[in-house]
């Protein structure tokens, strides 16, 4: 995703007090807390804008989401739009994945979603991926058993890779298709896949479960 | 499959010429001649008693269909549904796959169908499974670029292994679920598959492509 630059991007996003959380790790097994219930919560990292998980929210009022970005000038336009809708079973964390263990306590998540994650094609930046070893690990981590990951992409590459990944790594591939859109009519879609659909190209989709 | 004796099989097998090749070397580098067009064809490897592929036959009329099943008793069962439909586009053979090399010629094939195969359990018997290394590599051999095959079996230990076996020999999975019934509403099933199915058990579906 293109990012600009967003002036006093900082600043103005911890006025958005309401829909931010700025001190997570005080969170850490305690998140049901927050949101004062006991439904399932689900991450997506790297939400962008957030028009999925907004769209999750809006859809699933009995699921809990957490919108993870690390780039403050791209969640702050996420912020704008939350701002009117006023979700009470969605909030927005300004944090880089690596952290998620200083976040989440083990088993603590039901659900995570990776969508048009950074390809980082070049193979010494192989271990920056989301989904590479590194990374898979923390997610088993923080999710519970039978949790599952859910991933899109239209970088064929980063796919091959991916798939790859998650089977070496103790996940069980439980749906795989290399166009998504073809066979599902009802997908819940980014900014980046409207964008990138609509010109024809397809979108990977693969739904994996810890074993 | 629970396969019964049927008395005089092979002779009775040998009456139903009308459907049956019984000299399937001579027509290698030749299939499309016997079905007098170009229409693709597509091989189902232990057709069994033949629902799913008389139901391709009958679904699309301009593809061209093989039929193989290495168990006569069995088959016998396949052509007597098979003469009072009189299908031009379906063909059965009464071979086994080791035999694929000698009948088809590289790139003759446009797809395979691997529907429920023996799951083979023991490790000393995983070279017989249809989705080891040996059948991958004769599949390949006979089938053109981009040809594809389906496979769909109710084993999960078959459906994990063949998962691994399709990805370490060159093939890529286009597609995968583990639970084909509950995405897909007009699968074309065999009998064995719906007697499976309706007792509430999941399906697993791989569809892959030599790459």
């Amino acid at each position: 995703m293109r990012r600009r630059n967003v002036k006093n991007a900082k600043e103005r996003l911890l006025a958005q007090e309401e829909v931010m959380i700025f001190n997570p790790t005080d969170y850490k097994g305690k998140w049901h807390e927050l949101f004062n219930n006991n439904n399932p919560i689900y991450l997506e990292i790297g939400m962008g804008k957030g028009k999925f998980i907004i769209k999750h929210a809006q859809t699933y009022p009995n699921h809990n989401y957490l919108g993870l970005e690390k780039y403050d000038s791209v969640i702050l336009q996420a912020t704008t739009k939350l701002q009117e809708l006023s979700l009470d079973n969605l909030k927005l964390l300004n944090v880089d994945a690596s952290n998620l263990l200083e976040i989440f306590q083990e088993g603590e998540v039901d659900g995570i979603y990776l969508n048009f994650s950074d390809p980082w094609p070049k193979a010494r930046h192989a271990k920056r991926r989301l989904t590479s070893k590194k990374f898979l690990d923390i997610y088993r981590t923080i999710l519970k058993k039978d949790g599952i990951i859910e991933f899109k992409t239209d970088n064929v590459d980063l796919f091959d890779y991916s798939v790859e990944s998650f089977e070496e790594n103790n996940y069980e591939i439980l749906h795989l298709t290399r166009d998504l859109h073809s066979e599902a009519k009802d997908v819940i879609t980014t900014e980046y896949e409207d964008k990138f659909s609509s010109k024809g190209n397809n979108i990977c989709f693969l739904k994996a479960r810890w074993k």
